[in-house]
């Protein structure tokens, strides 16, 4: 009676009728450092939630449970969409979204403030400047830990929901064409969409990408060995036509060592309505947002433009995610 | 039995046995850019629900609704007794208090943050710099938007708030004569009011402003066409004792084309207590706070100053407004 | 049925069979500016109360109250631990954490900010960078308010912990030998600690310190009248194989008028493993974190570092002394 916070998914669920796989289990108490920390099952299984949360509305099953945002870089749409996620769900968020006016100030090291968060929430979702902070965090606290972006490295949650757009739309991934344009090199959220296309196996991916830009060649390495299906291409142009699925992400100033290289590049891969005549009639165009010039809002009014669907299931992929994963406490 | 986030107004105030007219039901969804937006029945059952929580306390009748605070102009006093009210009311809040640490700072466009807001929460209220930009965030948003200030423009909450303390400390207003000293040019609470002063219709209005800070041609002739019976004036003692009710404004240095013309009128419409020794014995002072110069502390103390009972009408005036706006969904 | 809001601590407590004593009412509505605000009963029973949410769980006893967080000192563990308390009982919050992106930066008033929050909320706890802001909110606001460290002179709340890491590791104060090293001039978390110390009575307390940064006066006349046994000494070596109990603090930068002071005695008084060689088999050691240099990593991982088990003490105390302000309302 009490214990309303202890509510088993099976209980949730059972309610709807719907029929839980045992890989429900499988995430609870889990770190999102990687994309590659989950299998297909445990990616349909939160597909699976996310939908009953869009179809049937969210519950009350996480209240009582805090989670932590431990936003050392600035960031609106990932923390907000985690808060709105976890607030859906009867939940409350504590943590603070840039270093300053935090303890962070005076001097506190990475490690002991992860311990404080691990000790005053449930789980902690955390984006940092450099690589690896989110493991590290995730070795130093007993909670479950998030990466929301660490560094060039990934951004998990970004890459359930790009695969979970396509699902709604496609249906599928294996039957498709797929380019990814811009930013290869800087960008995390092209990691982890690359590696989740290892697991979702595309029939084909282009890399579209200006030369400075290109992937790097451990990512590229490590698609090849998972056997997917790529190419590398300068213009997108030569592919467009081509194409299911266009992904589109943002020349990000931030990542680039010298803004002088940053300039040369930024306009190469822009995306406009004109660009697009000579696309598929039904190709979908995703975007992680927030975008700068690589998108121009003429795109938007074309019925391919697919990133407003995308942005709104970050709320319901991000609320399955957060309930696996502390359902089963 | 899951729905109580559905629960409608009249189930709600059923249990106090209030009858609720069907303009309840009026505001359900509707944006609130301008107090224009409104009619006195709208001002009137806010203003009864508002009666309704400060007597009988609040109920979780948003409970799992999300707000948006989209402040791009800093704020305390608006923006935390709008996230009061929403807690109050057993919803919660997102956003952000300042451009800084979001997207923003990455460069995206006002719109598109708004959409992401928009498909994050149930209802946006936002504060900006530039008048028009609430207007265009509810062309652009699906839910409902509130204007918390734009520009020099509106405030229509304060408006509310003002109208209400004045019903709630004077019983009516169509018998009252009412001052607005101070910033009349710039002050966007000065348009709001004013313009709830249209339909309220005060017997008479003093427009008491240094020359440099006149109301504007366009709100003096909009009132005008309204029928408000008003005056200018440039020296409060003129008109003092005539006085049912003084409204004075902050002189707002960020209002200001040149800080130069801010250092010459900041102290020639200051409010003291001993300037009141001529006033009326049941003359009571607003301001919508905070101030800065213009009201000095000597006054708080007399039984003229009702600005502290104003600023405590500002939760449930908003709890009453957000259950209305959202309670019909 | 609709006032579960006011729930009694009886009541709440009764359904664990937990008999309380009237002292619990004594701290309903009660502000909480000193560590000598409180009787060695209000103590206990803060502790108690704290104890029972860690044995048997939290629970939804203060739904629909608001905190307000008034931080115009940046921190995060003391208001992210007060937030996490506020949200495991079912309550919300509201409030700033730095003097940016508030109406302080329009120039309000500290006095019409703390009126704000108090007609706002139910509980303010308040953080300021000078001495007695904290007690001049108290006199202001109606509702309680809780200091959260005013300059150099108290931190109650975490005194409170203190004692209560103490009790729960030592089983009693008054059979101790506790050491008390670092800034001892500066740190309020060491003020409110020795006044703690008045009421709890430790056999004896070392004050170990560079000369520059001793116990002021003051502090050192007031707990020699309250008959607490106390020597001053220059150099841990010299009592490390007595103590029980070692508290270090942090010397801060920011409370020294001098950086060049800063830097000549920041090393002086440093912790290592290697220093630990000599101490009691039990000695446990204590620190209020953040930590910058004075307690090296390297302690962490022996059996005497007991500053984490204090740090996860933090929320279930200010979860029980929420509750007991708040409880009788």
């Amino acid at each position: 009676m009490f214990k309303l916070i202890k509510i088993s998914i099976n209980e949730i669920l059972g309610l709807e009728g719907v029929i839980m796989s045992d890989g429900f289990k499988g995430l609870s108490g889990k770190d999102i450092i990687s994309v590659l920390d989950l299998s297909k099952e445990d990616f349909e299984n939160i597909f699976k939630l996310a939908d009953e949360y869009r179809v049937n509305g969210y519950r009350d099953v996480l209240r009582g449970r805090v989670l932590s945002v431990a936003f050392f870089e600035p960031s609106t749409r990932t923390r907000l969409s985690f808060e709105s996620a976890m607030h859906r769900l009867g939940g409350s968020v504590i943590g603070f979204s840039s270093e300053e006016a935090t303890s962070v100030a005076k001097g506190e090291k990475f490690i002991d403030t992860v311990r404080m968060l691990d000790s005053y929430s449930d789980v902690i979702v955390i984006r940092h400047k450099f690589e690896g902070a989110a493991k590290l965090a995730a070795e130093v606290a007993e909670h479950p830990v998030i990466n929301a972006g660490d560094g060039r490295n990934e951004h998990p949650t970004q890459a359930m929901i790009d695969i979970y757009t396509i699902l709604k739309l496609k249906s599928n991934v294996s039957n498709l064409i797929i380019g990814v344009m811009g930013d290869l090199k800087y960008a995390r959220v092209v990691n982890s969409l690359l590696y989740a296309f290892t697991i979702f196996k595309p029939k084909k991916v282009y890399l579209i990408s200006h030369p400075l830009l290109k992937l790097r060649d451990e990512a590229k390495k490590f698609i090849a060995s998972q056997g997917l299906n790529f190419e590398e291409v300068s213009d997108i142009n030569l592919v467009l036509n081509e194409l299911d699925v266009l992904y589109v992400t943002r020349v990000q100033k931030e990542r680039f060592p010298d803004p002088i290289e940053y300039e040369k590049v930024k306009n190469a891969y822009k995306l406009t309505a004109d660009v697009l005549r000579k696309c598929k009639e039904d190709l979908i165009i995703l975007h992680p947002l927030p975008r700068v010039d690589e998108l121009e809002r003429s795109v938007d009014s074309t019925k391919h433009a697919a990133y407003f669907k995308q942005a709104s299931l970050g709320v319901p992929l991000r609320a399955a995610l957060l309930t696996l994963i502390l359902g089963g406490y």
